[in-house]
Parts: structure tokens; C-alpha cells; sequence
């Protein structure tokens, strides 16, 4: 797609993230959506941010597969029927988009959008599974979308469409299912925190708020600058609930029919998506990791009289063949050297070539990172090497950034009107003693909000919580505490 | 997924071609779908055609971002404004679904699921293109399914929910428009017949059978073998209809304002999925090209005695780690060996490695073909690039086989009574003089039609039409024949 008039983005991220994060992502910014598309909460994707949601995809495909998962594509749509059939998970009818007409004739039955997969998918999870050597089953789901009628939408943080990818795994017993929870962890650190540089905690979730139909709910959370918790992934333990709904057994060794155990993982493509647009991005735009760049090298010519001009265009047009396998882009538009420097790190771009007369006649590029200040002469016949290394760079510098990043947006405090002060000033985690994680901590859970103005109990880490000390005293109603909560805003 | 108790195709494709194929796109086949899903049209992908799914999405991915397409995503819904703004195109309606609920309150305005994308992406279009210099626009959708109320359904062939991939351009004059048409055919040549083997022929179809708001349907059909014609693509010359109905307009050297030309074309996922089980496959089961195969090798454990036991089947493990790069699957399931040649035989994969004791003391394999009777042996420091060229070798045997299919199934005649007659006895193409392809002839289409019990007007071919011979007169109002066409039944 052509190169728009670009105006660049007005605000600093650290002064109106909220503002920011709509500049980027739109025509002014990077051009990742259009929002003009005239439904709510629908928007279309536009091909940059469509090449990097692409690699998202490849990298829990390829992680997923090697966990043993198989690809399936089910139907968009659910009956009414089974999307009742669990009935907690039944929950999700007042979200649900209906079908109830085919041209001018109305349908015998409505059907709906499927707002997720587990009542789309068991019921032929029951007719396949039959005996022990079925088991464990391990399906997904990769580049779909899912529907739910959200009344505030945003892009890439929630939507009425929304990209979806999920894994859905039945085992003859609870072991296996809790085994399954632990790689699904795995994975989310191999690939959103070791390749995509987004950092989050893995939490358990309090059981007021669980997936519906769930026993428990895993799920990760990072933050936004604003300090609002984004939830990236989750992973359920559904134990034999569905298998109860929707008849999911298997005859065990001794002929013995038997419930299975199930559980569903759910990285948010989106959300991860909106993390590293968040998280890494600064004030010129967006910073992406090296391997995820559609493009990893933009090469821009430099040059102050036309006699130079031909010469300097020959060697990058010769620069951008040498570097196709980074995807290297010659900008040979009218525009000048400052506005397509400002443009590609706009884009992202990793590493951009700058080439002037004097480098083509010493045979040298001039190469600028888009996380360093410095730039760097690079000779020719090393740069294909130079230039992985700089990738390399390029990822520390962003992980690096990250992970201080998140390390500084968590505060402890057992005092509620100092936990109220820092959900209020602080943008981040607050870690502090509450009373439990059970049901009866909801009613905790309500006041909390309601004193802070959306205040959120996301759970207990999984790794490693730390524990309630002798005394502690849960910071809402004062009653002993089991557990060291964290409490963030929600986006 | 596990394997299950595999009863086998109990009817010959030449004897009942339809039989045939619901078996073994079935669980007593090749279990590729599951129709059991409940809602009519709407059917569940396994994982062994999902692999090969993504395989020919990939080919035409890769194509057509070399021919410089990029990657977009709109939302699967459109506004009931949209779809009408074309007036031919609204033609669609009657196929359409509708979405008038969310939870239980009734949209203000209902939005309908994309029967195709034009009236989806041309909105946008039409805010995108500016000037000149945004010319040639080219994106494309892939990976998706689009929905039409079709009453007859079937999988791969006509579904309501079904695989689509789509490329829409928009160029500055019509030339430009034509040139990418011929694009299109090559990257069906590209894809469709030079890798995935299944033969076609492009027509430019008769005026009565364009697309709903095209000046011009370039369409390409095979054949089943029971001689009814698939259409596996279709390229459409929009011209400037869909410019006018959605404003897309660009500024052109002069400043003046201009209506875009534009096409856009669509491969039929399923329909060129169908065309391989349907053109490939024998009585044994599938036979897919050597790259598309899920898993290219098999290897299958023959052994007599208890003790040749773990030898044996050390070997075979080696064997499959050595051979990873070809997805290599050593079976080491209970079936005995013969109900495993029958099951990698029904899945279509290429190369069956035996290894028997004998096999195991000479450091060899015996290595069988999907498409060849005769076995050979194969050394194991060789056994890699054996296989590379045995790939070469099935793709040759499939290439002839497919090659000389196509070949016998055209017939000529300048007789309607011959033409009826073949069309009900020869399975395939009939080619015969035509009054035209104008709307004029649509009156003799719909004549031979019903005379023939349901034979379709393909068009002339795009590439080497015939030309009617002085004194030719159409075979079925015998008025002067300006076309040579094809005639075949449609699926």
C-alpha cells in the first residue's frame, strides 16, 4: 500500500497513553487498522500489522504442533443448543451475535456467532473420543476470529471481532490436564516473552472469576504504561465439567467407562499484539522485535546534487538485492531523507542503511538501530552478518527495556487507604493481603473496585506466591488473610 | 488424532464416483471431514486436510505477495447498505445470512456474514486510493470462509460456510486491469496445475455467467470424474462498476479526478481440494502431491518372531528421527502390517518405508510408492536423496496420470441430438459451435440446459479459442455460430 501523508503522532506516550496508543495504530501513526469500516467494534486490518500478527500466529502454531496438537478448523457457528448445554458456560448468551435469517426467510433455529470454541468443538470431541488409545486429544484452532457484543470497543484491546487462537486438549485423568497447564505456560514464555519481549505474570485466578464452566483459570497479565492490567493468555483446567455436558468418555483399560478431563489454552492474539505496540513502542513509534519486523532493513538514499543521484540509487537498488532475505526496502520515494527517517521508525523498522556518495565509493553503508542513538559503519561484505548482529542488539536493548519496565510497576502495601493512594498516583501492580481467593473474598473483591474505581483482584501468581505472614490481615475487611493478592485496574 | 477402525472404501471410483468421494472424505476413508456438526452446509475439518489446506493457501500466499499483494483483514460482517450499492452485484441477497440479534436485543440495522468481499473491502478502497501514486492498490484476504445459504450442499464443493481466499486490485486504466488478469491465470498455472497437479481450462464465460457486477468472469473448470465440471477459480475484469457504485476515485498527473479499473480474483480452496481427492485419488484412498503431504514418509515394522521385536523396531525409530524432514511417521501402533499399508495407502502418503529383520542386518529399507506397484531397496546413507527423487517420481506418475485424465475427456460434435447423446453417456467436455456468448445466446444456454437435464456453457477458452468454420451453425438454434463453446454438466 502506498505511503500516506504522514503527520506523526502529537502526544508522548508517557503523558496520554490512551491518546498515544490511538495515534500509532492509526493513519497518522503506523496505519495498522482502519476504524472507519461503519460497525462498531469491527475494524479492518491493514498490511503491516497483518504481516506481525502473522508471525504471532507461526510462532504458537510451531509450539503448539510440537506439543502434539493437530489443526482443525470448526464452523463459525454454534446451535443455541450446545451453547447452553454447560451451564455456567451458558453465561455467555448475553453476548452472543444471532443468525436468524437466510435471504427474506427467517431460520428454523437461530445460530450464533461462536463467542469461543469449547460448546463448537466438545460436542465432536464426544463422538471421537471412544476408547483409552484416543487420549489424550489435543486439537486447535489457529487464524480465526470470535464475536461478542463488547459495549466499549478498541482496537486490539477489545472488540466485537476479534482475532482468536485456541488449543483444546482432553486426558484421562486430572494429571494430565494439570501437566498440560504447566506447557501451556511454557509456551506463552517461549514465545511472547522470549521471542516477542512482552513481560507478564501467570496468575491463578480468584474463583469468583473464572472461565465459565471452568474449575480454575490461568491466566497472564501484563500491563499497560496507563497501568491497566491486559490479560494475554489463558489456560483453563475445565475438569470433567464439559466431558459431563457434553458426554465426553472413553473406556478405560479395564472396559470401564470414564470421564474425561479437559482443558482449553487461549493466547490473545490481539492482546499480545496491543502489548508490543505498548510495551516497546516509544515516542517516534513502533519498536518491534527483529524477527517479528515485516520489513528488518530500509535502505534511504542520501544525496545533495542530481550529478550523484544515479550512482547512489544504483548501489541501493543492488543493497536491497543483496538483503532480500531480510526483506530490505529501498525507499526511492520523492520525499527527503528526514521524512523517511522519521516514516520507517514510524514503521518500526529495525535497522535502517543510510547511503550517500561517499559510501558507495568506499563500499560501506552507514547503519542505524532503532533502539541506539549511535550509527555505525558497516563494509559490504560483512553486513548480511552485521546486520543479525544488530537484530540481536535490537532484541536485548527491547528486552531489556521490558523487563525493567516491568520490574518498577509493582508496589506492596496492607494499609487500604495507601492501596487506594497507589491504585490512584501509581500505575502498576499493588501486591497486598486479602482475606481469600475463594468465593467468599468476592464480596472483598466488590468493595475494592468500588472504592477505587475499577480496582481488580487478578489472583495469586503461580509461581512462587508469596505467602501471608503471622497476622496479616486481609486490607478490605480486616479478617485473617490466605493469600497475598496483586490489584491492578483493568483495561 | 488417534487412528480408528479403518473399514475401507467399498466402492470404485470409476463405478460410483460420488459414493466414492463421501467415502473417503469420511471416517471409513480418509477421514478428512466430520458432517456431523449439526447445521446443514457446515462441516468440521480434520487435522490430515487442514495440513494440506494450509499447504495450498501457502502456494497462493507466496504468489501472490510476489506479484506484489499484501495481506489484509476485513470483518467478516457487512452493513445491508453495502451489499446493495452495486445494483447487479445485490444480486446476492437472496444467499445471505443476517445477524439481527445480540443477546436478546435486535440490532437497529442487521448486518449479514460476507457472501465474498467486494462490497466488504471497496468502502475502504475507496478512502485509500487518492492518487495516482496510490496505484496499483493490491491487497488480498486468505485464510477465511465466507457464507451463502446454497440449498444443496456438499464438502469441497458447495458448502454454506466454505475455505476462500481472495486478491482485489484496483488500477489507474483498463489495461493494467487485463494485464493482472493474465497475472492471475499464471499464478493458477503456478500453483494449481505445475504443483498441485489438476489440470483446467480457462474460459471467459458467457456474458449471462458473470459475476454479479463484472464486465467480464475469466473462470477456470476441471472435471470431475464423473464428468461434471468444478470450477476451481474465477478472475473477474470489475471494470469500473464497482468505482462508480463505492467513488473509488484517484487524482491523475493532471490533477483530474478518475473512476479506478478493478479486478479481483478468487481460487476456490475447496473446490481445488476437491479436484485432487477427486482427479488423484484411486480405490486405494487419496494420492496427493510429495510437498503437500502431511506426513511424506511411513514407516511400517514387519516382523515374525517376539525376539526380532526390538531390533526391529529400534531401527524404525532411528529411522524416523533420521527422516524428520519429511514429517516421517514411524507406525508402531498393533495393526498388523497389512492394515497399516491399507491405512497410509487410504491417507495418500507418497513413500512407505518397510523394515524387516533383513532390512535391519543390511542397513536397508524397502521402499514403496503410492503410485507404483514395485518395491525397490535403498541403502541408509543414500536413503534422503531416494526419497527426494522418489518424491520427483510420484509427482511425475501423478503429473501423467492427471495429464492424460484431462486429455480424454473432450469430444466435438455440430449435432445436438450427438451432443445430447454424449452428454449423457461421455463424462466431459463437449465442444460445439455456439450462436454466442453474448447475452443473445442466453436463450439457446438455457435450451440446452433443459434439454440435457442440467448441461452448462463453460464459455470459449481464454488461451487458443476455435473459431467456427465457415457455414458452422449453432448446435441449437442453427443460426450462424460466432463461438466455438464447451459444454459439460456442473457439479
Amino acid at each position: 500500500m502506498s505511503e500516506k501523508e504522514n503527520k506523526g503522532i502529537t502526544v508522548k506516550k508517557s503523558d496520554n497513553f490512551s491518546e498515544w496508543f490511538t495515534q500509532i495504530i492509526g493513519e497518522q501513526g503506523a496505519n495498522l487498522v482502519d476504524i472507519r469500516f461503519g460497525v462498531q467494534g469491527f475494524i479492518v486490518h491493514r498490511p503491516w500489522v497483518m504481516h506481525m500478527l502473522r508471525r504471532i500466529y507461526d510462532y504458537l502454531e510451531e509450539e503448539v504442533e510440537a506439543d502434539g496438537h493437530e489443526p482443525m478448523l470448526f464452523p463459525t457457528v454454534i446451535l443455541e443448543d450446545n451453547l447452553l448445554e454447560e451451564k455456567e458456560h451458558a453465561g455467555f448468551m448475553p453476548d452472543v451475535f444471532w443468525i436468524t435469517k437466510a435471504g427474506s426467510e427467517t431460520l428454523e433455529k437461530p445460530i450464533a456467532l461462536r463467542p469461543t470454541g469449547e460448546t463448537l468443538i466438545y460436542p465432536s470431541y464426544a463422538l471421537w473420543v471412544r476408547s483409552i488409545s484416543d487420549l489424550p486429544l489435543k486439537g486447535y484452532q489457529s487464524r480465526i476470529t470470535v464475536f461478542r457484543n463488547e459495549k466499549a470497543t478498541r482496537p486490539f484491546l477489545r472488540g466485537r471481532e476479534f482475532m482468536f487462537f485456541e488449543t483444546h486438549d482432553v486426558f484421562r485423568n486430572h494429571k494430565g490436564a494439570l501437566k498440560q497447564i504447566k506447557t501451556d505456560m511454557k509456551i506463552m514464555d517461549k514465545v511472547v516473552w522470549r521471542k516477542l519481549k512482552v513481560p507478564f505474570i501467570f496468575f491463578r485466578r480468584p474463583q469468583w472469576d473464572k472461565f465459565m464452566g471452568a474449575d480454575d483459570t490461568y491466566a497472564s497479565d501484563t500491563l499497560n504504561p496507563d497501568g491497566r492490567r491486559n490479560q494475554i493468555s489463558s489456560t483453563h483446567d475445565l475438569g470433567t465439567n464439559f466431558a459431563k455436558a457434553f458426554n465426553i468418555k472413553f473406556r478405560d483399560e479395564k472396559g470401564e467407562e470414564q470421564l474425561a478431563y479437559q482443558t482449553c489454552f487461549g493466547p490473545g492474539i490481539w492482546r499480545i499484539m496491543a502489548a508490543i505496540i505498548a510495551i516497546h513502542g516509544d515516542d517516534k513509534g513502533l519498536i518491534v522485535p527483529f524477527d517479528m519486523a515485516p520489513k528488518k532493513v530500509v535502505i534511504v538514499p542520501i544525496y545533495k546534487k542530481e550529478e550523484e543521484n544515479e550512482k547512489v540509487r544504483e548501489f541501493c537498488r543492488k543493497l536491497e538485492k543483496h538483503l532480500k532475505s531480510f526483506n530490505a526496502h529501498f525507499d526511492d520515494s520523492d520525499h527527503s531523507p528526514g521524512y523517511k527517517f522519521n516514516h520507517w521508525e514510524m514503521m518500526g523498522v529495525p535497522i535502517r542503511l543510510e547511503i550517500g556518495p561517499r559510501e558507495v565509493q568506499e563500499d560501506q553503508v552507514t547503519l542505524a538501530r532503532r533502539t541506539r542513538k549511535e550509527k555505525e559503519k558497516a563494509k559490504l561484505p560483512f553486513l548480511k552478518k552485521r546486520i543479525k548482529a544488530a537484530g540481536k542488539e535490537i532484541d536485548t536493548d527491547i528486552e531489556k527495556n521490558a523487563s525493567s519496565y516491568f520490574k518498577n510497576k509493582t508496589k506492596s502495601t496492607k494499609n487500604y487507604d495507601e492501596l487506594k493512594r497507589i491504585i490512584k498516583e501509581f500505575r502498576g501492580f499493588v501486591k497486598t493481603p486479602f482475606c481469600t481467593t475463594k468465593m467468599a473474598g468476592e464480596e472483598c473483591a466488590d468493595k475494592l473496585k468500588a472504592d477505587t474505581q475499577g480496582a481488580y483482584v487478578c489472583g495469586t501468581p503461580f509461581k512462587n506466591p508469596d505467602r501471608p505472614k503471622e497476622g496479616d490481615k486481609c486490607v478490605v475487611c480486616q479478617k485473617p488473610a490466605k493469600s497475598i493478592v496483586y490489584v491492578a485496574k483493568s483495561i
